[in-house]
């Protein structure tokens, strides 16, 4: 059984995807962030980092989204939810998920978690002001050169294309307009219409 | 043949080290940040992000160091240069790596590319003030929790060793002290005796 720690909104959103794509047996743990829990003690035994995602394993705990979407998709090959057997492929897919964490999440948190790299209220601000521009360049690269269409990676969904759906599901809050990347747009409505996607709309809507 | 393209001191040296520890045949195309090389047309066409590495393969270029050295630990299986035959200890790697490029590495870049992610000079300046605490926060985590010791992963040698000494190298210029991380230090020694090494430091200094 896996154990996924969750924030509702979070990136840990791509992880939970995955899980539900690949009919994974699975449970999640809610880490909320409005109590502070991924700063108490059973959370940072979990991850010392204090962040989600954290998917725990038989075999041990990992973190980092792009980490856990690949160890999903490894574990549950019949759900061909990455190109397992074509190394190039699967290395762009990988890429793909590092432009995401390293440069897209990265430039979104510039709004809400500037105090990772600045102390200064003026520089916090500054940052903020910044976060429409920087995201919107980010997602310009995927719309411009890496999204293949009508999936991420071409014709097949993959673990890329819940973690692209996750940050797209930003854009509003960041102040851009989705409708102004019109690939990114329809691929965000293709998404919710997959049948996992409306599983987990539907346990979001009773809570359960 | 694989093309790397390179600039020296970037973190594009985490995937030279892992060519050279694979036995590749390779070479490298030299990419001046001083000259600018990297918003050049001609750069912008293998990596529209216009960001070292880069690496051209026969099916095409990949970008982003996590996916470029997976590719090549996948490309050249007989160096082990990662635990492709565990799913969960391919994982671990993927997540060292991903905390490398997202965590450590973006903490990095707040000293001289704030630019990035803030306008105002007083923020860039608040930004390169913290870059001491927040990068040394990154290796706290690594010495404290994810290096297993030898190496990154363990027992064996992978590419996260790689990686992890060519941003262990940044240090110094990151106002660190590379004593006051042990586990760091030694490794940062052992890696420098290693053959692969010892090749790229002897090609550095005949400039060849």
């Amino acid at each position: 059984m896996l154990t996924l720690f969750h924030t509702p909104g979070a990136c840990s959103q791509a992880s939970l995807i995955a899980l539900e794509e690949a009919g994974a047996d699975y449970r999640i743990h809610l880490v909320s962030f409005a109590t502070g829990d991924q700063n108490k003690a059973e959370f940072l035994a979990i991850n010392p980092r204090g962040r989600v995602p954290a998917l725990a394993t038989e075999d041990g705990i990992l973190s980092e989204t792009p980490a856990i979407l690949f160890y999903i998709a490894q574990r549950f090959p019949a759900a061909k939810l990455a190109p397992l057997d074509n190394i190039f492929a699967l290395a762009q897919a990988q890429a793909f998920n590092s432009f995401i964490s390293s440069t897209l999440h990265v430039a979104h948190a510039h709004g809400r978690r500037g105090s990772r790299w600045a102390d200064d209220p003026a520089a916090l601000e500054d940052m903020k002001r910044k976060v429409p521009e920087t995201v919107a360049a980010a997602f310009a690269q995927i719309e411009e050169n890496l999204f293949k269409g009508p999936w991420v990676l071409g014709e097949n969904y993959s673990i890329c294309d819940g973690y692209l759906h996750t940050v797209a599901g930003w854009m509003e809050s960041d102040g851009i307009d989705p409708a102004s990347f019109p690939k990114l747009f329809d691929h965000r409505q293709r998404m919710e219409e997959r049948p996992a996607l409306q599983r987990l709309r539907a346990r979001e809507s009773t809570g359960s």
